[in-house]
Formats: structure tokens, sequence, C-alpha cells
């Protein structure tokens, strides 16, 4: 079970906007409380997306060489002093962050929030187009041995639709609405009916991916532009927005019952316009997620169970000489989650 | 104890906007599960002038004559037959609300948001600026002795202000940002002490009005045009707007530490720019208050043990025929509280 | 749709401890805001036979005749002056209970905890072993062509199980262990499935109920006799019990994980020595359900979606005329839940 | 600032069940990041008594030499190299445990539970009965000037108080009862004042501890030989126990309202015959204490603005030659608080 570990090893490096090359750096050793991950899967996420095309995310800016990459999967190869070492040879998906775990954020529960944090793929921190990475002990969460690499990586975005769900309190018999039918929209579709909702209406502009959202989870589909939101008196509990689209927003905080939440994900200005005379009247909580905490157990539970389908939404595998093809894959609209294994 | 009860009474109607008349009217018969209140003090609230002189607020419209005045006190003259005939005497504040008691909202502890509420002193439901009014026994609430008829009445604006701290979510050592420093501002402070809040900061454009609020709860003042808030870095776990300014909304929300809440009181505009990425980043929740339950208790409390001081908050006195001066008060930038006797 | 309806009915009476009757009674005339319904379907509850061999179920006498039978399904016939007419002719299950809606308990969302409550089938509040009942229109709840009046009827125990699950904060991935395998062990285990529950433990002392736990949502059945639950170290977030017993309530108690929730639902002795020590040291909740609120439209759902069977239940059913032998149906260990039809 | 570190120190070392010595030792040196901290004050808990009489607590065994004292405070001396060294100097109250951080306890807010803690002065970790002491830099909490040494030592015994009246959910208006007027029992009432509690009643056997809780917090107070609490028929929502008796802990859990709370903190019995009848048809909540989470700045708050008073609790003061006689204080029944000056 013990694999030679080489000293050195290929990453792809974003060297700043929209140039990629491929470099050998030296493969990292673990801390006394970390693990060594030969990388398997990364899935392609939209903000690795953004640091290519844009060199930047909102304030986040590619100022040095940056490693992209933060949905992943692996085996451990070596451990730190502290570590089990029984641990080596396990396959594990990666939650890809280090908290500080000393803060007030860290210490409440709340460590996604943490200041200090150190996140996977997003300046100055590298992420996982590489063959090896380091991570905590802790964060390194042991999958079944039925359970794919690529669905293995992909706990990770479903990580965002459990904290999203978490947060709109869905519970069995609720009713959600979901904006936005892309990788985000379709996990969190279904999660929620993981989560036991009733109704979970799915609104997207494009036919193809309101289809694809009745096969995994929706119960009813809406074109927004076809059928306006507000005329349908939806009255759900929960909304969830995966879009960005500040229309979407406003007409799905609108669709809210008495006390319901709102939780955007969806990334897009930094400003919106809201209906905060409905948000008073109706009592309505509006939120949002950033990453997630204690969130892989469900995940794995949430897999491994058939309740939760991400095998089939991988529709692109490329290799580390095609990062590039990898990140650009969201111009075909037909594609759904890209794969790159280093 | 028996006072007599007469036959009519008379009531200041607003029989659209602008035009106040006095009426002869019937004295109601309180229905099997209600008493019959002589009232003593009706308190001014910012919502009686906008019907005044607008004749409407946002979807509610005077378009039959109406009497105004939902903050009130008074004293139990009839029972119905259900209600135990010894109430008839006591002195009571009133809960101005008539939930339906069977609805989801009803039945789930959220009546304030009871689909078929009949509040007071909005279309179409009478209000208080009238010698009797009826109400259920469970909402009209008894009061010490030593409660003024003035500080029973405002018992109404300080149950908004419960529940603006309640969902502000303010307990001993919180740190709290307050917009406006009117009558809901001035309260709100002294609310947020008592509920045991370290820092009550208070941002009012009017300097009288911030020195004020220092003597009712303000720990610290800031004129917001002199000061940018945003500048200050604040930190804080709460924010409540009195203000209805979007400006201070905006920057309210700013100020928030990581997984802090704003509660939006003051009415403005239906709908505001909201800084959405920073909701999203640090896990803001933003949400608004529709009246209230179950705050009567609890202000009671606030007020009896001399935590909230009501009294000196008034700065006019009226009686029914000078309803229209009473509503015109707020013209004076020194007013902060009138009261009608009918 | 307008069944001509009778001016009597039968009713099955329980004069006093042991001794039932037929009677024919006047058959009840809804109040404005109730609705007439023709009994379909009522379980028989432990409760009924409790009533029914001792005269008493703690401080509950029976002191004067009394109609058993609280779990119960039918069709509106009839309707009062302020429900909607469009409802009869409705098939509804019901939920037997008549809060006052006026007290704190109810206007703060705990109504079953109204001390003024009027429940079916407890003295002195007639039940559902007649012809016809009335109920508040908001608790005769509307059910699908697709739900048999049986599974309606057993909606009622699927509450208790909804309120014990609820409270055990059951989520996707968590480990519950139940103890007791009767009809609320069995269907608080599907309950605890539907509620994405991952481990879901149940203990009885029987081997056959044990086998029929794990046709029904139990992942994996334990001998308490054979198997000491401590010597296992579960670690479980959430134990709810479903025996009375004190030994399987002592031990579910040592089983929980650090914070975890302890429900007990089973009814038995009135004092139990518990592991307080343990309590301490882990800050564990210990809690107890009294009925439900709002459950009816999550229990409808589970129901009509398939995630909860409660048809194959039903080991008996008898008319009105075999009341006694319903109520000793579970004097035969194979039998699971008897069925009354009025 | 920098004062001279000499290389040993003197320590209390407790040898053994009631074998008391004066050990010198090494001065521990602070890991990267942490706090080395000369102790100034250290207060004596109960818990120290019952180690240095009986050799244990609970499953904790003093098999080794081991330092008692875990109410700590003192001056920073020296940093580890992660520690922003301008803590040199400063006055700190210490929090005394070290939680490993990462567990899921740790991830998830609740590090008291954490099972690899490391707490003071519990076997085999060393208290502060000794000169110097280190613990990490999140929990050396910066005292203000005002506050004294003895008091920053109290905020330990006044954590458990604000852990107890957060769990038992006090706000303002609340009624709550407190059996036991020791110093947790007394710290318990200011807290629970604090907190904004209206109705504070405690009960005692003995009248001196009585008189002495009206001075702090308690609004009234009961004698539990001469009133049997039953009779009151008190209806309080939060039941603390701080005496360890099983009689009072039953017949405080009676005393709650419907879906009152019980937070049980005296240790006593390893089991104890609890009501669960009652807890069952009002739906209580029972429920324990161990230590605290985020307690420091809500308790120096506490303290430094006046609303508890904790200088005025001790009773006698020792030097490190006479721990002895400190931990031997308790048997004065007039003795509240002592604490020992190494």
């Amino acid at each position: 079970m013990t694999a030679k570990i080489p000293d050195t090893m290929r990453a792809s490096i974003l060297l700043s906007q929209d140039t990629l090359t491929i470099e050998e750096r030296t493969v990292p050793t673990p801390d006394r409380d970390q693990v060594l991950v030969r990388v398997a899967a990364v899935g392609v996420c939209g903000s690795d997306v953004h640091f290519f095309r844009e060199g930047r995310l909102g304030d986040f800016v590619v100022n040095n060489p940056l490693v992209l990459g933060h949905e992943l999967s692996g085996r451990i190869v070596a451990v730190g002093s502290d570590v089990d070492s029984n641990r080596v040879g396990q396959r594990v998906a990666i939650e890809p962050q280090r908290p500080c775990a000393q803060c007030q954020e860290c210490r409440t529960g709340r460590y996604n929030l943490c200041k200090k944090m150190e996140f996977f793929a997003t300046p100055s921190i590298d992420g996982a187009f590489a063959e090896y990475v380091t991570i905590q002990d802790a964060f390194a969460h042991a999958i079944p041995d039925s359970m794919s690499d690529e669905a293995a990586a992909m706990l990770e975005p479903l990580s965002v639709a459990i904290a999203s769900v978490r947060k709109a309190g869905v519970t069995p018999g609720s009713s959600i609405l979901i904006a936005g039918a892309g990788p985000i929209g379709i996990i969190t579709a279904q999660t929620a009916r993981a989560f036991g909702a009733k109704d979970i209406i799915v609104t997207d502009l494009i036919e193809e991916k309101r289809e694809r959202a009745l096969k995994f989870g929706a119960t009813r589909v809406i074109d927004p532009v076809a059928t306006s939101i507000e005329s349908l008196d939806l009255d759900v509990e929960a909304f969830i927005d995966a879009s960005g689209s500040p229309r979407a927003v406003d007409s799905g905080i609108r669709a809210l019952r008495p006390a319901g939440t709102a939780v955007l994900v969806g990334l897009g200005n930094s400003t919106m316009t809201l209906p905060v005379e409905q948000i008073q009247n109706l009592e309505l909580n509006v939120t949002g997620i950033f990453r997630y905490t204690d969130t892989w157990p469900t995940a794995i539970h949430l897999v491994s169970s058939g309740q939760v389908d991400l095998d089939s939404l991988v529709t692109g595998k490329f290799d580390l000489d095609h990062v590039r093809e990898a990140l650009d894959s969201d111009l075909d609209p037909t594609s759904l989650k890209s794969i790159v294994y280093p």
C-alpha cells in the first residue's frame, strides 16, 4: 500500500489571466496534522473559470502564479506525525479549506467565515490541478469503495447545496423554488429532494436545462420568460438562487410565503435591488451562504445511499495537459461538469 | 366599579385624505371573548400620519371613513360572556390586533402574519381615537397601578422594539447599530440596553436627536454625514434600521460582522439596493418585522422595572377635538411622541 | 354529494372500566367554525385500551360514559356557517384536538400544551367510535383519493412519530436509536427514514417484532436482552423511546453522543431513574412529546408520496358491535393495528 | 514591561488524597500559539476540594501528582512565536481549557465536549496553584484595569453561570427557579438578573445563604423544608439546579411551566429519579452543562459594567503555603469563595 512518493510532481499553473502552463514542482510535505494526497479527480468550478478568464473573482486577484481546482478526491499516500498511519492508502474526498481553528468564528462553529481561512485555488493558496496536495487530517474524508473518484470530487458542490438547503430550512413536506439549472441548481434540486421537499420548482431560461432538472429532482420547471413567476402565486417556504440573476432573485423573494427564507448562492453583481417592503411585511429572511461547514459526512451519505446522483453530471474528462479545454468546456451549452485527472 | 356605559360615544373620523371630523357613534358591544375598554390615552404613530396626509400607506388605502390610533391604554368597563367578570375595572394596555386564531400562521405562533388579521386603524378596521373600543380578552393586558396611561399606550411601539431586538438576537454583551433616533429608534436603544447590549451605536442626521439618543440608552452616536459608517469598521452583531433611509440601510448592513443580522423596521421605498455580495460573503441575515407577537408581558416588565422610560418621550398632549394638531406635531422637530386623550 | 344526515347515530360507549355498550345518540351539529364528519375508519390506540381495561390513564379517569377512539378519517357531510360549503363531500383525516386558540400556549405555536384542550376520547371529551363527529374546520385535513380510509386514520400515530422525529432533530445522515417495535416504534422508524436518517437502530424484546421493524425502516435491530446496548458504544445523535421501559430509557440515553437528544414517547411509570451524570457530562437533552402541532400536512405528504406505508400495518378490522374485540386484539402478539368502522 | 522570568517556580502539588506539598518546578515554555502567564489569583472550586479530600471526582482519579486550581487570572509575561508580542504585560483572565480544535465537536462550536480536552486541574493536566502557567493565546482574555485579579479569576464560575442561563433560555421577563445558594447559585442569580429575568426564586436549606441570595439578585427566597415547592405552583420557564440534591431537582422540574427547561449544574449522584410523566406531559427539556464555550467576553462585560459583582463574594485569602487551609475553608458555613495567590 506504500506507493513510492516522488520528489517532484506536475502541476497546471495559471500564470496570469488566460495564461496556463505546466510546471514541475516539489511534492509538498504534510505538516504534523496533515495528510498527503495523490489527487485522483478534480471538478471544474465556475470560480476556476473566472480566475482563468478574468484573472480575478470579486476582491480576489491573481497577482502571482496560482494552481486552480478545489473540487477533489484522491488517495492518502503519507501522513504527518500526529495522524493515524493506518490512513495511508485510504481513498478520500477533500474539504478544501484550512481554517485557523482559533478565532471566534472557528470556536463557535462557523469556521467557513474564518478571516484567516486558506481556501484551495483562491489567491494566494494553491489548488488541486496538481498530482499531490496536503490537507488537514480532519478534512480528508474517507469514502466508500462504491463511490467513484468523480463523485467524490463533486462532494464539494454537493456541500454547497447541503449548506444552502440546511439554511433554507428544507424539511419533509417543504416547498422550494430554485432559480438556475446549472450544476449547483441541479445538485440543489437533488439535495432538496433528499431533505424531503415536496414541491421542487426549478426555473431556467434554457429549455434543455429545464428538461435536465426534471431528471434530477425538480417536480416542476418554469421558463421565467414565458411565465411571470409572480403571476403563479407560488407561496413557497424557501427560495435558493443558483443563477445570480437580479430578476430571478427579485421574483424568487416575492414567491416566498410568510416567514420564508431566501438563500442567495449564485454570484452576480455586488449589489442588487431587493423587494424590501415584501421582506418587511412577510418577515422574510434573506441570506447567503459562503462555502460550508460540516457537510462532507452528510454528502457522503447522500451519494452512497443513492439519493443524490453525481456521476451522471459529468460531461467532460481532461488530463493535466488539457486544463484549458476543461476550463473552456462551459462554452458548450450541453456541458454540465468537467473533470480533470492530474 | 361599574361605570355607566353610554349608548353613544365621540370618535375622531378620517373621512378621506386630510379630512377629519368628529362623529357620534354607537358604543360597540363586546363579543363573547372580548372586553369593552374606555380609552384613556392613544399615542400618535407615523402610520396614522401617513393615512392622514396621503390617504394611504403602502397597499392600504383609506376608501371609507376610518378611525385612526392604535397605541392605546384604558380601563375595562364591560366583558363578553366568556370573560372573567372580575376584569371589569382593570386598567389595561391594548394589543391592537385580532388574528383569526385558526390559520397556519396563527397555529404556528406567527399570528402577526395572519392573512385575515384585523389591525386597529388599518383600512377598514377602526382604531382608537374614540371613547370606547372592543378587543379580545387575551389582548387586553393588565398593567400595574404604577404605570401611567401614556406609558401603557406606548407599550405598542415598545412591542415593535422588543420584536426587533429579539429578531436581531441581542443578548448580554452584544453590539448593535441603530439607524434613526426618532421614537422607534429611541425606544429600540432602550430595549437593546435592557436586553444587555454592550455597545449601542445610534446614527441620526440631526444633532438634537443624537443628543437625545445618548440619554436613552445609546452608548455612542454618529452623524452619518460627517462620518462614513463604513470607515469605522464597526463589526456589530446586529443592525436595526429605524430610519427607512436606503443609505442608512446599506451602510448598516455593511457594518455587520460575520453571520450578523439586519432587521429593517423603518418604512421607506418598496425596493432598495442592498449589498448582496456582502450578505453572501459574510452570511448575513436580512429580515424585517411586521408588528409583533407575545410582546406585551415583556413590555410591561421592562417599563414597570424602570429599564425602559416611556413617560419622558411624551412631548404633546391633545384632546379628541385636536387630533389634527396631534397628527401635525411631527412638523416640530423637537416633538417626539404626541398623546391623544379621547 | 349531499348525503341525507340522520337525526341519530350509533355510538360505542365505555360506561365504566370493562363495560361497553352501543347507544343511539343525537348526531352533533357543527358550530360556526366546525365541520360534521361521517366517520369512515378509526384506529385503536393503546390509550383506548388503557381506558377500557383500567378505567383510567395517568390522571385521566373515566367517571362518566365516554366514546373512545381518536385516530380517524371520514367524509365531511355538513359545515358550520363560517366554513366553505364546498368542503361538503371532501374526504378528510381528523386532527382530534380542540385547543382554546387564545391562551399563551396557543398564541406561541404550542397549542398541544393548551391547558383548556379538548382532546378526543379523553375524559370528558367523546371520541370517534361513533358514526358522526364534529371538528374545527382547520383540523379536518383534506386527503387525496389515493389514500385509504385506514391510512388516513393512522395519520394520527404518524403525527406522533413526526413530532418525535422533529424534536429529536433527525436530518439527512443522522443516526437514531428507537426502543420498541410496536405501532409507534414501527411508524417512527419509517418517519426517521423519510427524514433522512442513515442509521435506524431498533430494539425490541420480541424477535418477530424485530423482524417486522427491518421491513419498515430499521437498518439494524437489536435484542436488548441478548446484547447489552451500552456495550455497543452506539454514539447516536437521537434516541426515541417507544417502549416505556425504564431499562430501555436508561440504556438509550447512555447510547447518545455529545449533545444528543432523547425523546420519551412511550408511557410507563410516572418517575424513572435517569443517568444524570451522563446527561450533564455530555450535555444531553431529555424531553418528551405530548401529542403534536402542525403535523398533518407533513403526514399526508409522507404517506401519499409512498415514503411511509401505513396500510400494511393493519392486522384487524372490526365493526362498531365488535369494539371489545378490537380493544382486545393486542392480546394477540401478531397484532399490530386494529381498525374500527363505525 | 519585560519582567525577568525565572527558570523555576513554586507550585502546590496534590501528591494523593489529602496530601499536599510545595515543589520547585521548571517554568513552562509557551508553545507557538500559547502565552506564559504569571498567575495572580486563583479561586478555589468545589472540584478542587473533591480531588483533595477524596482523590477523585466522578471518573477522574488522582493517580499522579496534580496541581489543582482552574479559576485564575494573571499577567502575560511571554508569548509563543505565533502570538502578538504586544500582549506581553497584558492582564488576563484564563479560560482553563485546551480543546483539540480539530474534532467534530470543536468544528461545530461545542469545544467543551471535545473528547481530547485538556482541562486545568483535571487528571492528568496540571492547574494553577503555581506561579506560572501556559495557555492558548485565544484563551487568555484581556481584562480592563478596573477589574480586580480576584474578579478576573472568578470569571470562570461566572462562565458556568452564563452557560447555564443561556441554555435555560433566560430573556427579559423570564421567571427562573435556582436551587442552591452556594457560589454557583449566587453567581447564577446575578447572571439571570443581567439577562433580564423578572422573577428569580432561590431555594436553600440555610437561612444565612437565603439572606445572601437576596443581596445578589434573588427576588424571592424559599426554604424548601418549611415550604413545599410543589405547593407554590411556581410555573417558571427555567430551573437551574446548583445544589446536586435529588429532592431539589425533582421539585424544580415539577415547578416548570409547559415547554420549560431544567439545567442541571450541581454535581450529585450519577443517577437520579426524575418525574418523567411531567417531562412528557408538559414537553419539558432536561439538560446539563459541561463547562462552557465562548463565555469570557460576556463575563468580562457583565463584571466591568457592574451588573455582576464578584468581588463581594471573596471570603478568604491564602498564599501558596496555605492551600490546605484554602481547600478547607468550605467547612466554615459563612465562607463563600476563597482565593489563592501563588
